[in-house]
C-alpha cells in the first residue's frame, strides 16, 4: 500500500486514473527560489503527448499543466508543487467491453485479483497516460540538475531492427517520429510499423537515455545505488521488462580485461579509457556519462484476437480496436528521460546534505 | 546518505566493511511466533561461502552466524533481529599497495570521489563480502514466506556459454559447483573457467532466480511495483548490470500475439498459457512463476595488468594476484534468491495490510 | 525536504497554499471496496469552516471538496485518492503590508530565514487553512477505521479557564461554538473571548481527543510507537505547543502506585481499574479509550501593536485588523480529530500487516 | 512493523533486549573524515549508566561500546556505524516470576496482546536498558552538530517539587546525582526521594533540555516540523507521558501579546525579546535555544503490591524487589539530551540538502 511516491529528498507522489477528471504529481522538496512556471513544463509534456504521428494513439489530449501550489512570483518556495493535468479525450464506452475481461498482457487481471475491484476504463491507474505525471515531475527534476547535466533519450531498437550505432547523430532525434538517431532506421522502422499495424500487431522496442555532465559521487551505497534506483525507476514505467546499465547484459560475455575501464591522466584529470560501466561504479557516479537501456515489450492491445477469461470463469475471446500505439516505446523515451531526472535530481540533493 | 536499509515492512539495514572485525544486518518488522535459530540461517550461508570449489575466491570464512536479539526461546517476537557475522580471514597487508591506487572497475574511485576516504581493505564497504548480511537476511525472509513459496537460483550462462534450456533439471543445480541445471554445460564451463584463470582472466555470467507458488496480487503500483523493486533489489547486488523479468529484452523484438500471455481455464482456475510476463504484470504478481535474470560483469580484479591512475594523480599500473572469483557469478545465484525473497516477503507483508 | 507526507501504509501528502488557486491532500495507501464520496467528507469539513460563529475568522471559504482519483462507481480502488479544495476567498492585497515585516509567533520570519522567498499572503503554506487538508484525510481514516472506532474531541480549557470535568457531557459538545463539553465553561467562555477580542488580544487553549473502541495492539515500538506518532501528527498542527497523553504531565507529580493501572478480570475480560496511561502502554494501545491532549497557542495575529522588524533590517511595528479567530484553539479540535485518525489508520494497517 | 529506525538522513537502527547478549544500534548517514573512536562515545553512555548513585538502579553494567564498522583510522567513512555494547549483567532469575504476569504501568500486557510472545527478561526489547543505543547514537549525532551546537539537560521538578528556575545554574549540574540545576531543590530530591523509596514507592518527574547554537532553518513543514519531530522523539523514550516547546502548555493560559516573542534589532542583528516559541517557529528553528521539555511517569516497578492478572487470565499481585530506579526521571536527562541532538543532526543534513 501507499506505493504511489518515490525519491527521498526530491519526492514525488503522482494520482489520477486515464479516464477520472484529472492527472497529476506532488513534486516535493523542490529547492527554493528556482525559476518555474508552466512554460517550464509544458515543453517536455508536449514531447509525450499522444498523436503526434500515425505510430502512436490517435487519442486527442492537450495535456495542459497547471501549477496549484509550490511557486510564487515565478519561482519555486520550497513548498510541495501540485501539477495537475485535465483529462479531456475520455471515451468511457469504449470500454464496456472490458469491463468484466481481462485484457492479456494489461494488469486487468492482477488489479482485480490484488483490490478485487478495478477501474477498468482505459486501464485506469495502470494506464501509460499515467506517464505524463512523470514527465511533468521530470521537467522539475532538470530544473534542480542545471543546465551543465543533459539527459537525451533515443529509440535503439524496434521490434528486431536495431539502429547501426556507428550511425548515431543526436540531431536525427528529433527529426523523426521514433526519437531514432540514426536516419537510416527510422525509414525502416517507418515501413516496418505500417506493416505490423496493418497485421493487427504491436512491437517492442528498445529505448536507451544518457545522462551528461553527471558529477562524480552521486548513489548511496549500498541499497540506495544510483544504478539500483535508476533500474527501479525504470522498470516501473508500463510495459518495461528490462534495465541495463553500461555494457549491460553484454557484460556477462567480456572478459575481465575486456570490461575493465582503464583509467589515464588527460589534461590533469582522470579519463576513463572505456565505460562499460555506464559511468557508475559501486552504485556510485564517475563522472562519465550515466548510459541506461531499458526494453519495452510490445503493446497489449491489438485487433487480432486473443483468448482470454472474464471474472465469471468464462473462456472468451477479445481484440482491440481504437486508440492504441502500435509500439508504446516510442512514446517511453521522454518518459525515461524523466525518470533519469527524477532519481539524479533526488541523489545530487542527498548528496549535497553530506557537504560534499 | 542513510542508504544501508531496504524494504517498508521487512526491512534490512545492513553494515559492515570487509576488513572489519564483523559484518551483520538488523532484519527488523518480521512477524512473531516463526521458530528461528542460527540452523535456519547457517545452511543459506554455507551455500554462499567462498572457498568451495576451485572457481571461487579461496579466502577462508567459517561465516558463522549468531543471533543477537529478537528472538526468545527459539521464536521470532516482532522485535529487530541483529545477525553477526566475524570476518575472521583478513589480510590486511594484502591490500596495501591499493591504499592509493584505483583498482578498474572496483568502486575504488567513486568511493574516494564521494566520500574523500576510504577503507581500502578489500574493498571495504564495497566488498562482495556484504553480500553475506543479504543471504542471512534472506534466510529470515524465507520463513516469513513459508514453505510453499519456493525461490531457486541457476547459473544460465557463464561468457559466451550459456545453458540448452531444454536440458534444464534443478536437481543438477546441488551436483556441480556452479549452480548449473545443464550437466553438459557445466563441464564445459569448467573447462573454461579453468582456461580464463589459466589466463590471468575472468568472466562474466548470467543468473535466473525462479519463485514459485507466489500469490497473485503482490506489489504496489505504480512505484512500489513488483518488478521494479526486484530490479532494484538485484541492481544493488556487486557486479550486476542488468536485470530483466520474463521474456525481458527478448520481449522487445517480440510482436504482440507472441508476448501476450494468453488465459484459458483448467479445472477451475484461470491458467496462463505461457510466461512471458515472467509472474508479473502491471507490477502485481499473477501467480505464475516469477522469473527474474541478471547479468554479472567479469570480476574486476585480475591477474592481467591494468592501467589506472592514483590518489596522487599518477599513472600507473595494477594487477591483481591472490583470492579472487575468477567468476564472480557464481557466488551471485544464492545472493540473488535472498534478494527475490526479501522483497517478497516484505510485499508479503504489504499485501496483508489490505486485509488481502 | 520532502516533508509533506506523513504515515507509512495510509500515507498523506498534503499541498497547498492559502491564497493560492487550490489546496489539496493526497490519501495513498487506503484499502480498496470502502464506500466513498464527497458526501463522507464534507461534512468533517464543514465542522472545521471558518465563519461558523463570531468566535472564528470571519473568511468565507466554502471548503467544498472534491475526489479527483482512487474511487470507481462509489468505492475505493486501493489508489491514490486526490482531495481538492478550491481557495476562493482570497484577499491578497490584505497581505501587501506584511510582505516584508515579520509577524511576531508566525512563521513569516522562519520561511524567510530557511528557503529565501516565502509566499506572504496569508501565511502561504504555514497558513492553518493547510489544516483543512488534514481534515478531509481524517474523513477517509474515519472510514478505515469503521465504526466502532469513535474519535472525539472538546475544547476543555480556554486560556486560565478550565472546564469542570465532572460536568462532561458529550451532548453538550455539538451544542455550543466552543466543541464544549461543559455547558457552564462553555457560557463563561463565550464572555471571555468577547473580552478578549474587544481587547484586541487572542487567547490560548487545551484540545482533549478520545478515540474509544481501539483495540489492543496498535503501535511499533520503539520510534513509531502509537505515542510518538500522535505526539508528532498534533505537535505538526499549527500553533500547537505541547502534547501529553493520559495524566501527561500530571504523572510527573504521581507516585508509582498512583500511577499504575492495575488490572482485574471483569466478565472473563481483563479490566484496567484507572486509565492514566491514556490508553497506551510501551508505545502499544491497551485497548482502553486513547487520550491525549495538546497545547494550543493564542493567536499570534493580533490588533494590538506588536514591535518587529523587516526583511531590510528596520524595526517597525505590526498590528493585524481583519478576519482572524480570537482563539485558534477552537477549530483545532476537528483537526486534532483528525489527525489521530490518520495516525489510528495508518497503525491498524500495519499492525494488520503482522497477521494479527 | 519495522519500527526500529528514526531520522531520514541521519538514521538510526537500534535492536537487542534487556537480558539478551548485547543491544545496539547502527547510525547510517553519517557525513564521511568525521573523527570518531569508542572514546567520543564512552563518556556519554557513562553519564546515563546506572548504578552511580543511590538513586538509580543498582544493576551493574560496564556500558562498554565497540565500533564495529563505519570508521577507517579513526574516521567515519560514510558507511554504516553499529554500535554494540554487551550486557554483562543479566539476572535471568530475577524474572522468572513475571513470565506469566502483566506488571501494571508496563509494556508486559501489550506486548503479549500484539506479539503474542514475549521475552519477560528485564522488560525485554521495552526494557529502559535500550535506551543506551539512543545515548550512544547520540554522541555521533553531536559530532555531526560540532561544538557550537550545545545540548544539555536539566531535571526541573521531581514529583511534587519544582526547581527555583531563578536559581537557576548550569554548573551545578554535574555536581549531584539528579543533574538539578538548583542546588536547593538536590538537597529537597534527595531527602524526598529516601522516602520514596523507603515507601516502597517511586516518582515521576520533569526534564528540560535546551539546544544552543543552533541556526535558523532546521524543520521541514508541514509534517516534519522540528518540533514535531522532537516530540516524536522523545515521547518514544520509555516512560514519557507529556512533551512541550517553549511556553508549552503554559502558552494555553496566555493572551496575544504575552505570547508574541517580539523582535528587535541589535548589532545589526535580529533578536527575540522572549523565547515562548522555544526556539521554532512554523516547524522550523529561530535561532533562538531550542527549549523542550518532558514529563516521565514515576517507575512501575515498585515494591508496593499492586493488583494485576496473569496470561491465563488469573487475578493476582505483583510486586517488584531488586534492581530499580525509584525516579527513571533522572536517567532520562541524558537520553533526552541525546535523542534531541539526533533530530537536530537529521534536519542539519536535510536543510544542508537545499544548498542552505
Amino acid at each position: 500500500m501507499a506505493g504511489n511516491s518515490f525519491g527521498t529528498l526530491f519526492r514525488c507522489t503522482s494520482w489520477g486514473e486515464s479516464h477520472g477528471p484529472a492527472i497529476g504529481v506532488v513534486v516535493d522538496g523542490v529547492p527554493p527560489r528556482l525559476p518555474l512556471s508552466e512554460a517550464d513544463i509544458q515543453p517536455w509534456l508536449d514531447r509525450r503527448r499522444p498523436g503526434q504521428s500515425r505510430f502512436t494513439t490517435q487519442r486527442r489530449e492537450a495535456d495542459l499543466v497547471r501549477i496549484l501550489s509550490g511557486t510564487f512570483e515565478g519561482r519555486t518556495t520550497g513548498t510541495p508543487i501540485q501539477l495537475l493535468i485535465e483529462n479531456t479525450d475520455q471515451r468511457e464506452k469504449d470500454y464496456r467491453n472490458i469491463a468484466d475481461r481481462f485484457r492479456p498482457g494489461h494488469a486487468d487481471y492482477t488489479y482485480w485479483r490484488k483490490y478485487g475491484i478495478r477501474d477498468y476504463r482505459g486501464g485506469g491507474r495502470a494506464s501509460a497516460r499515467e506517464t505524463a505525471a512523470r514527465v511533468a515531475a521530470g521537467a522539475i527534476a532538470r530544473k534542480i540538475l542545471g543546465p551543465d547535466i543533459v539527459i537525451r533519450g533515443a529509440l535503439v531498437a524496434v521490434g528486431p531492427h536495431a539502429i547501426d550505432r556507428a550511425a548515431w547523430d543526436w540531431r536525427q532525434v528529433e527529426d523523426n517520429p521514433f526519437w531514432c538517431p540514426d536516419a537510416a532506421a527510422a525509414k525502416l522502422w517507418a515501413a516496418y510499423l505500417d506493416e505490423v499495424r496493418k497485421a493487427g500487431s504491436s512491437t517492442g522496442a528498445v529505448v536507451e537515455i544518457i545522462a551528461s555532465g553527471v558529477p562524480p559521487g552521486l548513489g548511496e551505497p549500498v541499497y540506495d545505488k544510483l544504478d539500483g534506483d535508476l533500474a527501479r525507476a525504470l522498470m516501473t514505467i508500463n510495459a518495461v521488462k528490462g534495465v541495463e546499465i553500461g555494457a549491460g547484459f553484454a557484460a556477462a560475455r567480456l572478459c575481465g580485461e575486456e570490461n575493465a575501464d582503464e583509467m589515464r591522466i588527460r589534461d590533469g584529470q582522470v579519463r576513463f579509457l572505456s565505460n562499460n560501466a555506464g559511468g557508475i561504479l559501486g552504485g556510485i557516479s564517475t563522472g562519465q556519462d550515466i548510459v541506461v537501456r531499458f526494453a519495452v515489450k510490445p503493446t497489449s492491445s491489438i485487433p487480432t484476437p486473443l483468448r482470454t477469461v472474464d471474472a465469471l470463469g468464462n473462456e472468451v475471446e477479445i481484440s482491440t480496436h481504437g486508440r492504441h500505439d502500435p509500439c508504446v516505446g516510442i512514446r517511453a523515451v521522454p518518459v525515461g528521460e524523466a525518470m533519469i531526472a527524477c532519481v539524479l535530481a533526488d541523489h545530487l540533493l542527498r548528496h549535497r546534505a553530506l557537504g560534499g
